[in-house]
């Protein structure tokens, strides 16, 4: 059996979410349908993590075994053309046997999108958090990269991170950037806890309507509890932008 | 009353074009819809002109006489505030009395985007046409300036110009051009016959696969037939840029 990894993209807005779930459309259950038409048996797909549902991949990966010798471009093409337009093969490539899309990660990145303007052009209301009020955005930015280093992020963790080992990860970068009228945050760490990107946004907010200050931030962390925190954002302006893997894969 | 002109933006998808008809969800009736919860009686809304369903704008132009005495920018907010997301009012301006969007227009401008790209992004899908395979794109570039001037268009108009006193307009100026992936047309004219920017790009598909040279767009236009030219581009790739008018309006 060979062993694929592929990268994908999707629009995240249809969709509840990456991972199978009964009588529901999801970006796993739609490629692994694709692959069975090609395979002609069930194929299982394993995704990097999940994401929800509203969530976007820019550059989401996927691994899975496959019979079929066929050609990584010709699968990219027919994947492509059985998968409905919204979630699209970017890359297909033949991995060593030992390549698993979720263990095999050494990193990932994030980018979570808020839309300043008091008008929203409609061609990206679907990507943007609208959120045209006043923010101290100088807080907000100042705030941004508290969250970096190797930090136990139980606080940032729907659920209080309850099942996991460990609930400490290491951000490797946190900032939020002014970029015309959206601001960007970008977040790269070797792992994520549940929600913990939307989280992470959700308390900068907190800085910027006033309601905490950015030397919270440790306290919030310290506390090791998801009470002391701001509120999950919402899906809408969320992208999986890249997963990195160990070179060559 | 007062003479109200406002620009707005669109996303086609999800309405059956700009006109209103009986049950169908239109971006007429949406902002009338709108309109008449601000004025507490039906407002009659006149748009720079139809566009079909599917086809998006970027500065559509309309204008509707309203008693209640709301300033533009409180309107603006209120229209916003009631209409789906996919609808924004750019701006509202006070105009005179003799303003009328249609009949005052002096000049329109529209964009084709065709996205040539084996992939083409989920995130812009519904703003592109797609068309991966290989086309003369050096002779529809030569092709497209072949459209300008005072010209009889009957043979780019849907329905030859049916019921129309001229099918002559004037293009100032029409343009092909390669942006990366995407392969942008655009085009601003006096004014437009019906389908008359999709039946171009259709044309200068034919072009672009070979079926026509540069030099058939001056025998199909002075064939005044609309057999002659190319079929309609799909309305996906369709935006209405800007609408222009005599300064003050």
């Amino acid at each position: 059996m060979r062993n694929l990894k592929i990268t994908v993209s999707y629009e995240g807005t249809d969709f509840c979410g990456w991972q199978v779930q009964p009588d529901q459309r999801t970006i796993q259950g739609e490629i692994e349908a694709a692959l069975e038409a090609v395979e002609e048996r069930p194929v299982k797909v394993h995704g990097s993590g999940r994401t929800d549902a509203g969530v976007h991949a820019l550059g989401q990966v996927a691994s899975f075994h496959l019979a079929n010798r066929i050609p990584c471009e010709n699968l990219q093409l027919a994947l492509n053309h059985r998968l409905p337009p919204a979630i699209r093969v970017l890359r297909v490539e033949e991995v060593s046997e030992g390549f698993h899309a979720r263990y095999s990660a050494t990193a990932k990145t994030y980018e979570y999108r808020i839309w300043r303007g008091q008008v929203c052009p409609p061609f990206i209301r679907r990507y943007v958090w609208r959120l045209p009020y006043p923010l101290d955005e100088a807080a907000m930015v100042a705030a941004a990269p508290l969250f970096e280093g190797e930090r136990d992020f139980r606080s940032l963790a729907t659920g209080d991170g309850a099942g996991l080992e460990s609930t400490v990860r290491t951000i490797y970068s946190s900032r939020l950037e002014r970029e015309g009228e959206q601001l960007t945050y970008r977040v790269r760490g070797s792992g994520f806890l549940y929600n913990m990107v939307r989280n992470i946004v959700g308390t900068l907010l907190e800085v910027g309507r006033g309601n905490l200050r950015p030397a919270d931030i440790e306290r919030i962390l310290a506390g090791r509890s998801r009470a002391l925190a701001g509120p999950t954002a919402p899906s809408v302006g969320l992208f999986l932008v890249s997963v990195e893997y160990p070179e060559p894969c």
